[in-house]
């Protein structure tokens, strides 16, 4: 079975190279971007600018195929891809929980951006804290390495 | 430019039929169902035990087409798809954070299912808060209607 997309639009953002990406969101706290949608979906846009967030489900253009373990950027152990957010995923899909600063026509203007410019875009959804927030969260691995620093290298680019 | 993927497993789920099915996790509570990867992703869920939740990408195969404005389950206005969570999207990809209750070989039991029997998986990974949480969050429309009960029904389903 195959599942075919097309983007609807890309991300515009400072990194050119995924070395020194900031490796998530909230990591890359004032770094501006936009995502520019094709024009047909103006109107698709409406009531988005009452969402201080957005969730941006990406296509990861430059990632490697799938790797059954990866060694993760804040870890030094192989770890198996599900339990890691690193790209070299069977299906390169990254999601990302960005600000919204503004809706101009077609152009989407949002903080703290995490991924490489010309990144294409398949989906854009309003965050909502009632559905996507939890509480009483374990975190595996991540738990032990939340503190560490470290910005993207291209050990998952092609 | 076409982006194809694959799912790698699908779910299963006590929902038959959209109608009645939540319409988000986190009105789900109690509903159990599994993923079941393909068996050649065994050693990619390593490490995933140790997180009490995982997102879960999925393509929701039931979904119409895009429409650009929809009436959302919690709302009667149309609003702009985007800031909607509505299935009708150009490109339908579901997005839901579940509670893993545990990992047995290739297959994963959840718990807060809101999603179809039989729907492909194309991602899985690990809910981390310090990357997905965020505060400070305004809602727009939904807002407005959180506290509205409703569970989904055939107005998105072809």
């Amino acid at each position: 079975m195959k599942i075919e997309y097309r983007p609807i639009g890309s991300v515009h953002s400072p990194h050119q190279t995924t070395r020194g990406t900031p490796i998530q969101p909230s990591r890359a706290r004032g770094i501006e971007g936009t995502v520019e949608l094709e024009g047909e979906y103006v109107e698709a846009l409406s009531d988005l600018d009452g969402f201080s967030h957005i969730i941006l489900i990406c296509h990861l253009h430059k990632a490697t195929g799938f790797k059954h373990k990866v060694v993760p950027y804040l870890d030094t152990e192989l770890r198996g891809l599900f339990a890691t957010r690193a790209p070299s995923r069977p299906n390169p899909i990254g999601f990302s929980v960005v600000r919204l600063l503004g809706v101009d026509g077609h152009v989407l203007r949002i903080e703290g951006v995490d991924l490489l410019d010309g990144t294409p875009v398949l989906d854009i959804k309003p965050y909502v804290r009632d559905f996507d927030d939890r509480t009483n969260v374990r975190c595996g691995w991540l738990d032990e390495v939340r503190d560490r620093e470290t910005t993207a290298d291209d050990r998952f680019e092609r």
